[in-house]
């Protein structure tokens, strides 16, 4: 066993957009394990966009990260030393557990299940269809025969949207300039109106999709991720411009955060694994090389370089 | 019988504020009876803030109501003649059938139940505490032990909230000018944060409060009638400017409309009645006199000018 590890440590907090000076690769010398401990070597490091929320001095539902401490993140590894009785040197569970089957996965069945609770003949949209999160809603939908459009960056993602995922649409927002111009769009994709919306990303997705919304809507807030590096007192591009709709179709928008629903994770899991098991649930990664990868990997992941889970290989 | 009757027909469309200009008093010809129906001497007429959205020709929860006919709005009155054999002549209830056990009280009662179900401990905010509807929320939660705290417009209303209503607290709006201080006041009065928000006015009060919610919060919009005369195209002064806090604290926002929900008529209207019997909810009116002075009487409405409850003497 090496008698030091690498870490990732919060040099500085951004103002706006991440930079990779806000971030320090240290080696730091191999603790001694205490009783009720074990030592994992870790093979895969997941990158999320609620990380961000940490980078900030500011209340939000996870505690700011602290300034020269190791960066929080999750990762699936091999148990190579236990002083804890309870857990053994068997193989944890790799990449998937970070994905489809773990954290974005149950985000992505939470909100699908205990938020939208779409019918029959209703219609779902999504954002960030090609993401860790939209791609794994779009299916359960599908996968629940239930009409599904997704919203997505570039005709590479939404091919794939369509395609591999089986979305009915999937809408390039890219393509067009202003809110309601993309409204059309999805209208053409929802000729029926919009009766569950999923959001990832928020600003002007979030504002054309809300004009859409058929009565009983109901929209899951999950991220907000265009205005993640909206520095503080600028107008945040995901205000809700349009608040008489909450009036006109009596919808509802709830926000979550997947941590606080526990409780459910072996039933969302167990159901999640079923479905990539059988091939019924596909998703995709894009895997960075090495720790000291993880800063672009993050920075590009914020601006939707990524496509699929953004993992990084240790 | 009179061989005529009055009626305030809708004679053009505000753009903006409501002005007298666009309504007629007008004269027309009794009807006779066909089978089936009734006449009705009307005693009241209410006065509601709904009637400004449909007079609107857009999109909402109401159809418009069209140029040139009878202005539609709820009465009490008696049965002076019946081509209808399931109605017998006797006595409609009067006044409160359109307040507290009625219509605005109904919105109240579903509101309070079946979107903030606050429970023992939580604080409840309540905007246009001392209207028709707020009043009755508000004493909703002070009758379920449940801490309450009104905004309202000036210190005669704050007075009547607390000292006749039962309010834990009230804040006059009007003293704080901008959404920070109003959020400071609030904070204030409410020092375990915001479990429940019940909104009937929207703009600088909806947007203090969402800064105030603790996790898993319910913000009910009932109205937002500080955005019911902004001319189309201008920024409502209710647009949500802090969606981030969806995430922070994973509230939930419902829009609602008590027509929607007809078949919770006669459980909430029982006990509503139960409540004014046994003398825990009281509820107070602003009488116009005259058919004619509906037009005025509707516009100071709109501005806050009432003092609980607007009807019309006919």
């Amino acid at each position: 066993m090496s008698d030091s590890y690498r870490r990732i440590v919060l040099a500085s907090r951004p103002h706006g957009w991440v930079t990779e000076e806000c971030f320090r690769l240290e080696t730091a010398p191999m603790p001694a394990l205490a009783e009720g401990e074990v030592r994992v070597h870790n093979q895969f490091l997941s990158l999320d966009p609620y990380m961000r929320g940490r980078m900030n001095d500011a209340k939000s539902y996870a505690m700011p990260q602290k300034l020269n401490e190791t960066m929080g993140g999750a990762t699936v590894g091999t148990v190579v030393e236990s002083r804890n009785a309870k857990v053994d040197a068997s193989k944890i569970p790799l990449s998937a557990y970070l994905g489809a089957v773990g954290m974005t996965g149950m985000t992505a069945w939470y909100g699908f299940n205990r938020i939208l609770e779409p019918k029959a003949g209703e219609t779902v949209v999504v954002s960030a269809a090609a993401g860790a999160v939209g791609s794994v809603v779009g299916q359960l939908a599908r996968i629940a025969g239930i009409r599904v459009v997704g919203l997505a960056g570039g005709p590479d993602k939404c091919r794939f949207v369509t395609e591999e995922l089986g979305f009915d649409a999937c809408i390039d927002y890219k393509t067009a300039a202003l809110p309601a111009a993309l409204a059309a769009k999805i209208s053409a994709a929802a000729p029926k109106g919009v009766d569950a919306h999923f959001e990832n990303v928020g600003g002007d997705v979030l504002n054309a999709v809300m004009t859409l919304l058929n009565p009983f809507a109901r929209v899951a807030i999950c991220g907000l991720i265009a205005d993640y590096n909206t520095p503080p007192g600028q107008l945040p591009k995901s205000a809700i411009m349009n608040p008489g709709m909450f009036l006109v179709a009596r919808f509802k928008m709830q926000g979550f955060i997947v941590s606080d629903h526990l409780d459910l994770w072996p039933e969302g899991s167990s159901a999640l694994a079923g479905h990539v098991a059988a091939g019924r649930l596909k998703y995709r990664e894009s895997i960075a090389d090495g720790l000291a990868a993880a800063p672009a990997a993050f920075i590009g992941m914020l601006k939707g370089q990524n496509f699929g889970k953004q993992l990084v290989r240790l």
